[in-house]
């Protein structure tokens, strides 16, 4: 097993079959010339550059064909990528990087001064520029090196490293979840299970590179699947849909919501969808059905960490169900474990709490997709994996069936007069009310309650509600101590590149929590 | 991961599901009571037999719950289980149970009187005969058992070795193709990409549980299926796909053919059928267009070996494209590499042969699916495993695209005149004749040439054909020097359990060889 061969068998019995597509630079390349540029890049890591087996290769750049190379080339020779996010401070970049360690630090040209003050601060062998162009640091470095397999390619095995993604960076100092080739592959397999993918799928990437779903794009392009990679904006994503026949995607659930909410929408010809899969929590049923409706292909739903990669399905079959009235309570579930995985929820001593939908405890997960343990952290790497199950601070109930209800991170529960509120319950309630669109919920500092629950809003466009009309609407479905003291209304959530909702940058102002020094 | 684990998962999330059906002997059983047994009979194997880890458990019995109840049960606990082919000879049987020397040997009542002999012949710790009885050795010995997840399962790895099956018996001294945990799970993910398993399957085991496909009907039940049993005969198999809902099978060629015979075939309800594969060498395309307008389904082909489970696949594409005129010889192939699989057709210094569709090589294959070994016969697996690539011995041309055509076993060939004839090729030119059932094409001694092409075939009921009839047809698609010689009608052709024909029954009488004293 070498996640880096993963083209080699396409280049091989379709070399002109499309692998990638690279929206943003107009760019486009078969699974032939992709291969030999992967070779091409090995080959000068290990042997030209010297690179040793383990060495680290940093990569900062928004999603490109040059990006998915290194992923490739370096995995091809046993080498380890560290992608970057760039919408990291400088501070944290420097930190990551002294991390890290990286040998190697490629860069687009878009980055080209940031990388140069990043350089005066670490201790990196070799920056290397890429920018589209022959005369780039990069095109020169693939051209004088061999397109032969490069030898080191048949040393490498599913054990060895291959990947350090940076987490945590929302909720609190990142570590890196170091991930084998192995480990990957049966994430990449739990997906193929639960997407259901066929060779001639087209998938979609919506997501930014620097981030574990880029393994699902991997995984159709080792089903000889074109990805199309794009940098997220909704009509975009339905222009694209429509010209390149995509056939599946990951959208987390705001996505879906603006795709619908693009003018015109119902003029795109989405025929080619067989699939998608959401995110990023539960969609309001209300959503659900909206998407079913609009969308003509199958829905499900995944929940992952960066830690675990995808660790729990709602099954295309478990929509179709709730929708059809069969348990329709589950459209508020993450499912069940995926094809690889084991799941249980538990108290803090790892005894499964009681299935009756109602006991929180701890998601935990056993599988081969877990990640190794976090880079260089031995001691946060024994608090979270621990007799080869991964803690991932996510509370949650299960039912009879095992279909798995998150009800809160750890850190993000709201304690008000001694009660636990889970926010995601009082979001979901907000969502009844029909002018809403998205919401944040938290905890504020309160003198006589310790926290009392605050709501952050965005509305609609065009409609209009009041907070005494939200918190009206979700008091119908909360008791009295959940139900929101406070809302606001904000054209628009803080966000992270996967659209994740940052709520730590609307909660912290409150606490004037003291803010690590970046 | 732990294969005998496979039923745990779904006997927590849905215990009261059907595991298996038992038609031969009208049982059926759930899967939380199928894995209880299975924890009762590890507990029984390990905690009061007092087994060590890697020993080996021998089974001898027709298809039935019992029988999947010790592959699990063994693999959970990390013993090997050792199935035996009722149809060997009571001689084989001995020499294959001295070579496995398994501690512990499970039997069904129907073998009672034969296993009481081969104990007297073999150093065995323990017979165990069961016999559907609540007094039997079986029933007793689960009964006293503990129904705790037995200690043991915990310390089981993906490497541990868990499977041998003698393979070879029709072409030379039967060997024991070694597996572990790990090489059958990566076989049944190739199996999951190829059949599109979904969890709403019903899966149907044509075959015998002593052979390869029996990982086919566990994969499914990995995916929580229920999986029907029965002893194959065309008219019962057709009455279990209505009455149980089938919707994927495994069916050779003549199973498929014999299937379709049955007399009031277009009265049985097949609408549950959702794909079936078929093996054991491509289907003449008359059939493969009379099976896809008989069974409302997908059809895929695939190409294994016990070594290395199914390797290629033709899918579901490629027959759609072939019928519909796109690469329409590609029904002769038998497809290209599973995911998880490597495929090259080599010369004998191990180089690629030409992709030309014409030039044959053998096929070798590198994967994680592949066996580890032969059981104690280093210098055999030596021979067959070079540098992680499987030779299988087989004989193949292949196309621009990577497709594999078999031509013949290496050792079927036939040398006539000097000039190579495959005998696949010969049989497909005589499936032409519209009135040929089956056939079967061998060397037979011939003073001039060396070897004459003779060919054995079984015409269609209430149909007639003479010799001269049959070597017209075959001869309009075959060079002169390939057509038959002469040829034979009988009944019906010798066939091991899985269907497949017994070539080397017809052939050897001609050439009086010695057959090994068994």
């Amino acid at each position: 097993m070498n996640l880096g061969k993963i083209t080699a068998k396409t280049a091989s019995l379709d070399p002109g079959r499309e692998a990638l597509v690279d929206v943003p630079n107009d760019r486009r390349i078969s699974y032939g010339d992709l291969d030999e540029r992967i070779r091409r890049l090995a080959n000068a890591l290990r042997s030209d550059l010297g690179l040793a087996k383990g060495n680290r290769v940093a990569i900062l750049s928004k999603n490109c064909i040059q990006y998915m190379e290194v992923f490739y080339g370096v995995a091809r020779c046993g080498l380890i990528a560290l992608p970057l996010n760039w919408r990291l401070s400088e501070a944290e970049l420097v930190r990551l990087l002294q991390d890290g360690e990286p040998a190697v630090f490629i860069v687009s040209a878009e980055y080209r001064e940031l990388a140069a003050r990043l350089q005066g601060q670490i201790d990196v062998q070799k920056l290397i520029i890429f920018a589209d162009d022959p005369e780039d640091d990069y095109e020169r470095l693939l051209a004088s090196a061999s397109p032969e397999e490069p030898s080191s390619s048949a040393t490498v095995t599913g054990d060895d490293p291959v990947l350090i993604l940076y987490t945590g960076g929302t909720t609190g100092l990142s570590k890196g979840a170091l991930h084998t080739h192995h480990s990957l592959y049966m994430g990449m397999i739990n997906q193929t299970v639960a997407e259901r993918i066929v060779p001639t799928d087209v998938y979609m990437l919506t997501g930014q590179m620097f981030h574990i779903p880029v393994a699902l794009a991997m995984n159709y392009m080792a089903h000889g699947c074109p990805v199309v990679l794009i940098n997220f904006e909704a009509q975009l994503a339905l222009e694209v849909i429509q010209r390149e026949r995509v056939s599946a995607f990951l959208g987390i659930t705001t996505m879906i919501n603006w795709m619908m909410a693009v003018e015109g929408f119902q003029e795109y010809d989405l025929s080619s969808l067989r699939n998608f899969q959401y995110g990023g929590g539960p969609m309001p049923r209300s959503v659900v059905e909206a998407a079913m409706a609009a969308f003509p292909c199958t829905l499900i739903q995944g929940y992952g960490q960066t830690e675990g990669m995808t660790m729990t399905f709602l099954s295309q079959e478990d929509h179709q169900d709730a929708l059809a009235g069969v348990h329709p309570e589950r459209l508020s579930s993450c499912g069940r474990p995926g094809f690889v995985t084991e799941v249980q929820v538990v108290d803090p001593e790892g005894q499964p709490v009681p299935r009756d939908g109602q006991t929180p405890g701890e998601i935990i997960v056993c599988s081969e997709a877990n990640m190794v343990g976090y880079w260089r952290r031995p001691e946060l790497t024994a608090e979270t994996l621990r007799d080869g199950w991964l803690w991932t601070g996510d509370i949650a109930v299960w039912d009879e069936d095992g279909y798995v209800f998150i009800v809160d991170r750890a850190k993000d529960m709201i304690i008000s007069g001694g009660e636990n509120i889970y926010s995601t319950q009082v979001e979901a309630a907000i969502h009844q009310h029909p002018a809403v669109l998205e919401s944040a919920v938290f905890g504020v500092p309160d003198d006589t309650w310790g926290e009392a629950v605050k709501a952050v809003v965005v509305l609609k466009p065009g409609q209009e509600a009041s907070a005494a009309d939200i918190i009206e609407v979700a008091s119908q479905h909360l008791a009295s101590y959940q139900k929101p003291k406070s809302v606001d209304f904000v054209e628009a959530l803080p966000k992270a590149p996967t659209g994740k909702i940052l709520k730590r940058e609307l909660r912290d102002p409150y606490w004037q929590v003291e803010e690590r020094s970046v």
